[in-house]
């Protein structure tokens, strides 16, 4: 298995430099269990999804501390067939492919319930992308459906959906989202926006 | 069929509403063939893609020419089955399902031939999704094959694939691979990050 994320953080301030550098210290803690490569566009974490959206989730929180509208984007992938397996991937945190739906939606909120709170407000917009055979609308739904009842749902827009609450919960979500829906060998994507501190927020 | 983008431009100045609120003015010429709808986190514009593409690029353009350091990221999709059908989005571009891949890469190829430049260049970072049914892979990896021709190809990275040259060929190239791969009817997704003036270039 291969998973990881392309992440970029936009801090909206002309000191965007200085946010950016002294937020990627909030990856310190996680460096030994991820790979992580920076170019001009983007920085490749790889590594298992249960080391991975607590990773993010610090980022943010160190981000959006700096009090500047701040923006965390991240492509997020697990399981694509054109990526080599590799061994820092290593994960027990994706569904039994036989346990059924609802089980599943009932382990996301009970892992959920657990979440620490970080302080830091987090407004996510992300859509979940299931490919491959099977019917990949049926999990997105199943999906959805798991998020109305997470406590961070905020709404459905087109083409995505909006959580909303403590970056802890709000991250803990995303997590659930990404490892127990889409079979856990299948290739499973999430296209992640994280706002902070936006001006637009009456 | 229902077709549009969530759309954000983030530029790294303290006047970033500024570099945002006059790039908008570049939408106007579309309005008429776009619905668009703004909130805090991102933009909806919904519409066919021989429109939607065009005026992606002039939003990118005039943000650019701000000289700032500016992002525009779009989730762009067509055929989700959970979206309904919307008359605005009627379109001709999409590629005809019986056509093989090597005539689809070859018409790809004649359109972009035709493309006029715009004097900015873009730094385009994409991943390309195609759900449900069928070989999903193959169609990515076709659509890999026509941008490694396609002039505007920069480099494969991990989860997505990064493009460079003129914002006309780019975003050419862009609205290519999301029309003719993958079946018309199908459900097909664009993760994308655009980004201008960068200081980490050297």
């Amino acid at each position: 298995m291969f998973a990881g994320a392309q992440v970029s953080l936009y801090p909206m301030t002309d000191g965007f430099v200085d946010v950016i550098m002294s937020s990627l210290s909030a990856l310190d803690p996680y460096r030994e269990r991820l790979r992580i490569e920076t170019d001009d566009i983007s920085t490749l974490i790889v590594g298992p999804p249960e080391v991975l959206f607590p990773a993010l989730r610090d980022l943010y929180v160190a981000a959006a501390a700096s009090r500047q509208h701040v923006v965390l984007r991240a492509t997020l992938s697990r399981g694509c067939p054109g990526e080599p397996d590799d061994p820092i991937c290593q994960t027990n945190a994706l569904a039994n492919p036989s346990e059924p739906l609802d089980s599943r939606q009932a382990g996301a909120l009970a892992a959920l319930a657990e979440t620490p709170q970080t302080g830091e407000t987090a407004r996510a917009q992300f859509s979940l992308y299931v490919m491959g055979a099977g019917d990949h609308m049926a999990e997105i739904m199943g999906c959805i459906d798991f998020l109305k009842r997470s406590g961070t749902f905020d709404r459905s827009k087109n083409f995505c959906t909006r959580l909303i609450g403590d970056s802890g919960p709000v991250f803990a979500t995303l997590q659930e989202a990404f490892c127990r829906f889409g079979p856990p060998q299948g290739h499973v994507t999430i296209d992640l926006t994280v706002s902070a501190n936006s001006p637009s927020i009456a």
